[in-house]
């Protein structure tokens, strides 16, 4: 029997608040029996009752935690650290920065939930300026995790190497490979491409001793393809890269669904072959690959999508409770020390040979 | 009637050579009429010739100059510098240097092609390591140029700013659009968004009186939407945002197919929809968007895909022809002029005021 746990959950964020966040505790259940686990809501009490009650959804399972403050999605993340003290969001965070909560989930303001996170929990990277944030990218190999997407607009080599440490951890906790293998995102796969700090975290990921299975670089379409587990790259990079692919799905399925409609055959056409298009559609909705966490931190943190579904916030809740149940916390810590020791030993005469032959 | 203008043609680039590259020729009389246009074709002269009785060419359109000498699609940059002189591609080139022709185009080695036309045409722009690459990207509003797509990993304000004044010109000379609208590739719109280069290149664009219209931070999936008509990037980020597109394209084209092939019901629903899904793909086709200009040189040069179809080659002559016939290369030079000039004044008082607000 897997061990219990408790999961805090903000039930205010998000654009439709307990609804979704109560909803997505019985979808969660419904695909995963949710043994041992068990949910503290943090919010408004009457909502989230009202819900539980829809719901079919007692206190044995979710506790509920009354506060009337929420931080909104439009506030700022200095405005929301200042003035948040008190929230559902602040309070579920809270919970796991007293060792109450394994794990917190929020559908909420992303950088309010960032702030907030690394104000109560610190970072447990150093030189990470936020939390990383990991994307589940489909491919043809299943998913692949991308990180960072979007929080350190500037990684030098460390940074590059922590976010393959913790993408690392982060995928064989909950995708259940054994060694995940590893990529930097780079512009071509031979060892001179691209500029300093990918190079350099290329040498330190091949001679750093941190067992991780690394493959070398790879380049934007391996991504899709699936080539590797986790692909490494820097906030700015990653952001722009899975923005772009978000624009390009947008862009095709817009074009096909006009293609599909454009006439009478077409639409024919279309409502045939309409079961075996629903089921392509699943495989790259995003409520189904909903929940990235935030990275880097002394405590597991998950955000939702604001717009996700009932049933994408029960993935969310599934991400959390997989990181919470595995040894992520501890591995990623070992590997961060290790990383440490490599950084402060001077570089040795092999490794510098190993670098010259490399270029 | 347009002036008399003569390209000059690689015609043993590419996977395929003189077949593609005369069928190119073809086609681009077939679809453009031609007039005014002749070629001038460096390669196997017995090749070309044959190919040129395909097509029903003749001397009047096509100039044939013999060389047997080629340089492979293997070869490295540095290799084909020291060893290509007297090449298809190197006297392709050499004919543009010398005023004979007036742009070159080319589906050869495209990191030999960079070097040659860099060593015989020189550079105009300041600080660029190589020419600047610029894919034309289908979008729901018709096709955005984004470069730098490759050639420049690090990519500085400056240069930054030197993509945005030649994407205007490229995109106004071959899209026929009178005032090009420009954005910069960000994480996010707000002015204190992105790492020093893209806000101190934001300002330059703003403030150094280049007539341009620039419209300011776009995203990632901005592109796909058509928000601007010229996506500026460094080559790092440019050259992950196309291949990440690309694989996302492939991935979503690959899940279609199966998905439309799955059942009986799904083929006889695919047969129904043939046509206007052919007529979709029509809209993505790489090869009706084939032709990638390298930008800051003192001459046109046009790289050509190298597995594209004749129809492909046709495109790429297209945009060479457009480019020569326009004022791209006077108007380019007088805005990095203007540049040179910015760079060189100090800081008026005004533009530090207006930066500190903006941050």
């Amino acid at each position: 029997m897997p061990s219990p746990i408790l999961i805090s959950l903000d039930a205010m964020g998000g654009d439709h608040g307990p609804s979704v966040v109560v909803g997505g505790v019985r979808d969660y259940r419904k695909r995963h029996g949710g043994e041992g686990v068990r949910f503290q809501l943090h919010g408004d009490e009457a909502a989230i009752r009202a819900e539980m009650a829809k719901c079919d959804l007692a206190d044995d399972v979710c506790e509920v935690r009354h506060t009337d403050k929420v931080v909104s999605m439009e506030e700022k993340p200095a405005q929301a650290m200042r003035r948040g003290k008190g929230s559902s969001l602040w309070n579920a965070i809270d919970a796991v920065k007293h060792g109450e909560a394994a794990a917190v989930v929020s559908a909420g303001n992303t950088g309010a939930l960032m702030a907030i996170s690394k104000l109560l929990l610190r970072m447990s990277a150093h030189g990470l300026e936020r939390p990383a944030i990991v994307a589940s990218w489909p491919t043809f190999r299943g998913v692949t995790a991308v990180l960072d997407v979007g929080a350190n607009v500037e990684s030098d080599a460390e940074q590059l190497v922590e976010f393959a440490i913790m993408g690392e951890a982060f995928h064989a906790a909950v995708h259940g490979v054994a060694r995940p293998t590893i990529g930097l995102l780079n512009v071509g796969s031979e060892d001179m491409k691209g500029h300093e700090e990918v190079r350099e975290a290329a040498r330190l990921l091949r001679e750093g001793g941190f067992g991780l299975d690394y493959k070398g670089f790879v380049e934007g379409d391996d991504i899709a393809k699936g080539t590797v587990d986790v692909v490494v790259t820097d906030g700015f990079t990653g952001n722009i890269a899975l923005k772009t692919a978000e624009g390009v799905a947008k862009f095709i399925g817009a074009l096909t669904k006009e293609a599909l409609t454009s006439s009478l055959l077409a639409k024919a056409g279309a409502a045939l072959a309409y079961p075996a298009l629903k089921a392509m559609s699943a495989k790259i909705d995003p409520n189904a690959i909903n929940g990235g966490p935030l990275l880097g931190l002394n405590g597991i943190v998950v955000k939702s999508h604001g717009g996700a579904t009932a049933a994408g916030f029960g993935a969310a809740i599934r991400i959390a409770v997989d990181l919470a149940r595995s040894d992520y916390l501890t591995k990623v810590s070992d590997s961060l020390n290790r990383l440490t020791t490599v950084l402060e030993q001077p570089a040795t005469p092999g490794a510098d040979a190993a670098m010259e032959t490399s270029q």
